[in-house]
């Protein structure tokens, strides 16, 4: 008699998200077009440029504070996905949506939600041309956004070199100060901005690739370490982070001087939902990028360098550590 | 002192799922390149081309039978997506999918709905370039289809004269016998692969959309009572549907010969989940493009008339009614 082969099952909670994306990835038989399976937006040849395409899905309680009004629902998923075309230098041509609703749900809720993610996309230059809804009993909302970049600007998350700097647009923390404000039940809408309403970096984004020295981006979905871990993964190098040249959110510090027990470290390293962007560019192109960025209004600050060694270490008050992967990941 | 405005609000439930979309594409500020909004798929000007994309959202109990094997959901999704893109004549550049898992499945669940996933696009010759996994506590998932039309072959779901035929692919009825093998507790796959495994008529929009003479068409996911209804909103026409010409499945036919409870008229005229291409044509032409399809191997049936008046009814052995608009909608 022969014995049954044992069948080990892992479940998605204990195998995390970006293994179930690897297993995916493992599965799937890609078209020879496809570049960039693992990054930001999935890439296809058309001409001379990509056709950049990525997919979100947001949900009620994993990923919607329940503070958040129908209005910020809809602008944050519009956001999170423009945040993933910023990332590779892409123009946005549109989005569609698909809205998981309950049936009870108010016809006013699905105004306020169209209305925020219609705000969303048209501040940032583009349109959603398509939408369509479903009955869910939980609020739950997929976005596309396709949009075009040249080959040669768009900015991939591998080609990072031992020498190249890592640097960061805007501040982190914004997210986190809202997290905290939350938490304390503080209800400042302007403290709440930075988690509830994230800024897309689309024009930092196409100003980056337009300089086509930028050695690597992506945005900070999932906190600083995370991201790190990701690119790391990607790249044979390791990271040494300044901490001290981190960018702060000027909402996090004011909240952490009145706030002893608010952990500025956590919630600028590790903390996620900031959709800055992080990217490598050799030192001797930085201050050119840097200066391209300023122009159209926003900062890039070099916050570390890239190291031939694979750790990832953080330098604090001159003492160097490794800095541990913390960032949220699905299913964990 | 004033009177607070009393707001009436209404659910979705009652509102129903047409009506929201509606809602829903009144708010939004439509980029001017945007064409066929309301359409199964949205386009936008590329060039020569239309950029064609759609999304669809799935998720357990509302849409997918406890029966459905994970291949099979992952098949589905994938099927319904390319249905919406054959509707409108396009070729399929890519799709992406996001799965919104509970985080106790297993790595099986998700190796089985990407294979099933995997082998839809790679059956229809196109790929998944991008997928997403996060937790939902139900089953959810979202696919999102892009691909390429050129402008005039793009078949709209406006367009239709009187004095057009009105025609369909391949038969219907064959969801109605999945449907009903499964309420009479029955076994056999062949029964319910009608249901849970469409076949996205993509060769056969292509292949509609290269003769440039179809006044319209659309895919029938929602049953065809309910997708008549759909044209006729858009279209100042009215139909004139003759019952004994509806193609009907074999599988439907042999199983009610055998039990005398399965209503053939209804499973045929108001069930949805055939994903046949329903569309219009002069009556001049309608040869020729018979002919161009069965050259691929399927068929085209005249069902019925475009009117003058704006009824839709069913001529049902030489006694004239109007035909009730019972297709499936969602939120109600």
């Amino acid at each position: 008699m022969e014995m049954p082969l044992q069948v080990i099952v892992i479940k998605l909670a204990d195998l995390g998200e970006r293994k179930a994306i690897s297993l995916i990835s493992n599965i799937l038989s890609k078209g020879d077009e496809a570049v960039g399976i693992g990054d930001d937006c999935a890439a296809l040849d058309f001409g001379e440029e990509y056709l950049l395409v990525s997919t979100d899905m947001i949900s009620k309680k994993t990923h919607i504070p329940k503070i958040m009004t129908p209005w910020q629902i809809g602008w944050f998923v519009v956001a999170i996905n423009l945040s993933d075309m910023a990332a590779k230098g892409g123009r946005p041509l549109g989005l569609v949506l698909s809205f998981g609703l309950p049936g009870d749900t108010s016809d006013l809720f699905l105004e306020e939600l169209t209305r925020g993610a219609d705000e969303c996309a048209t501040t940032y230059g583009t349109s959603i041309i398509g939408g369509d809804t479903k009955e869910n009993p939980r609020v739950t909302i997929c976005g596309t956004v396709f949009g075009t970049v040249k080959k040669e600007e768009f900015m991939s998350r591998k080609g990072i070199k031992p020498g190249d700097v890592i640097a960061v647009t805007g501040t982190l923390g914004k997210a986190g100060a809202g997290h905290y404000a939350i938490k304390s039940n503080m209800k400042d809408p302007r403290m709440l901005e930075g988690l509830l309403e994230p800024k897309p970096r689309l024009k930092e984004g196409m100003t980056l690739a337009r300089e086509k020295v930028v050695s690597s981006c992506m945005d900070i979905s999932d906190g600083l370490s995370s991201s790190l871990y990701q690119l790391q993964e990607l790249n044979n190098v390791g990271f040494e982070i300044e901490r001290e040249k981190v960018p702060l959110s000027q909402m996090l510090l004011k909240l952490a001087g009145e706030n002893k027990n608010l952990d500025v470290y956590e919630y600028s390293l590790h903390f996620g939902g900031d959709y800055e962007l992080l990217l490598t560019v050799p030192l001797d192109e930085f201050e050119k990028v840097k200066r391209s960025v300023e122009k159209i209004g926003n900062h890039l600050t070099i916050i570390g360098q890239v190291t031939k060694n694979g750790d990832i270490c953080v330098v604090d008050s001159r003492v160097k550590k490794i800095l541990p992967d913390k960032g949220y990941e699905h299913f964990r």
